[in-house]
């Protein structure tokens, strides 16, 4: 059997300096919501979306063509007219538009994977589209988790298994993550809206209204789109 | 329903310094091989297993009275007469002895851990006693997996779900984590060898020769003791 590209599962960022990035293409995970959120606004005509780690740097861009965007904690950032949610960005209005968006965690893991050969957003909404890139590549990937405030987290792990299981004929799994991550999907795959109402980020975001976010960011191949990182900002991916 | 006390899963010794320890049981989780070893070691007579960080730590224990032993990297220190498989430990040897253990995570998980109200060594050897002593406690539960190399590892978690899968009428399941663990648990607990002969540490451990140690490590309830740290050493609880 010729050799295969490698599968690591990074399931939180205090853990990602453990590993070198140089080589790999890292897929940036975080379900709820930036990544979803992220890749539905390219979807829907936004010209690039800008990752930033506060709210101040948010604010810099304000003026014309740029859209701000915030979450922090689980709710829309005061005073800010778009929050992190993917149904806020199928209107239209992210048309033509740069998309600034600060999260609690996504956007700051983002900015975590710099050092990567490659850095793409991976969600549920676009896992064939990832997966079949993936595969195409033929070189190691980091399956990075971006969890909540540096814990792990179900529903990024439940992703990082998904890619891990539709890839286990042409990757190795090349560390334990890996490997409980795709026996993890593979347990919870029959119903995964189930399996994540038993997490805390389910009921911490279900406080805030969000039963619905959560139930289509656990839909998969919703959009055609790859978002991809190249200086500073997440376009799509163009082949 | 009264409420419960918690339980949380800790992944890797990277993750520990995001928890509040102070009102919390450490259960530390190192099951390839320390926290097994420690066991048999004081089920074996020792009369306590002092945990120290380095070679050089352990060697200042030279003399009458004290059994020096160490493991890095999966095989035994050079020049160190024991290492870290508990079969070193049942022939008697150790009896009225205090064993000095260093290894590459277990040992140092253990001192990670000293802000916690109490602190005792898990395995599957002692799996059923360690479930009964926590339930008898009503105290919130940290189960701190030790890992390899501050990685994620798949038999450390395994035991912390199958603690939390055995408790979870008693206690609540209080972060993702521990509802992975016991989920993985729960879907393994058939073959929990056949599982971890996926993993890496067990490949990087077969190349050692120690298919036998991996083999009594997973199998549940082969000793009566709990190990409890308290001022440098562990010994047996005694209630």
């Amino acid at each position: 059997m010729p050799l295969q590209p490698k599968i690591e599962v990074c399931l939180s960022p205090v853990m990602l300096p453990l590993y070198d990035l140089s080589d790999k293409i890292v897929v940036v995970i975080d379900i709820l919501r930036a990544t979803s959120t992220i890749g539905v606004a390219l979807e829907h005509g936004a010209l690039s979306v800008i990752p930033v780690a506060n709210v101040e740097d948010c604010q810099q861009y304000e003026g014309e063509g740029y859209l701000l965007a915030g979450e922090r904690g689980g709710a829309k950032v005061e005073g800010f007219k778009y929050g992190n949610s993917p149904f806020e960005y199928m209107n239209g209005a992210v048309k033509g538009k740069d998309l600034v968006l600060t999260t609690t965690n996504g956007t700051r893991s983002i900015m975590l994977s710099k050092d990567a050969h490659r850095i793409i957003a991976g969600s549920f909404l676009n896992l064939d589209r990832v997966c079949e890139w993936l595969s195409s590549q033929q070189r190691d990937v980091m399956l990075f988790c971006a969890g909540w405030k540096n814990k792990f987290n179900l529903e990024d792990t439940l992703y990082a298994g998904a890619v891990a299981w539709q890839l286990s004929d042409k990757f190795e799994m090349a560390c334990d993550a890996s490997l409980a991550a795709r026996h993890l999907y593979d347990c919870s795959r029959s119903d995964l809206l189930g399996t994540m109402k038993q997490a805390s980020h389910y009921k911490r975001l279900a406080g805030f209204g969000i039963q619905q976010d959560i139930a289509y960011c656990l839909t998969p191949n919703q959009i055609n789109v790859i978002p991809v990182y190249s200086d500073g900002r997440m376009t799509s991916l163009v082949e």
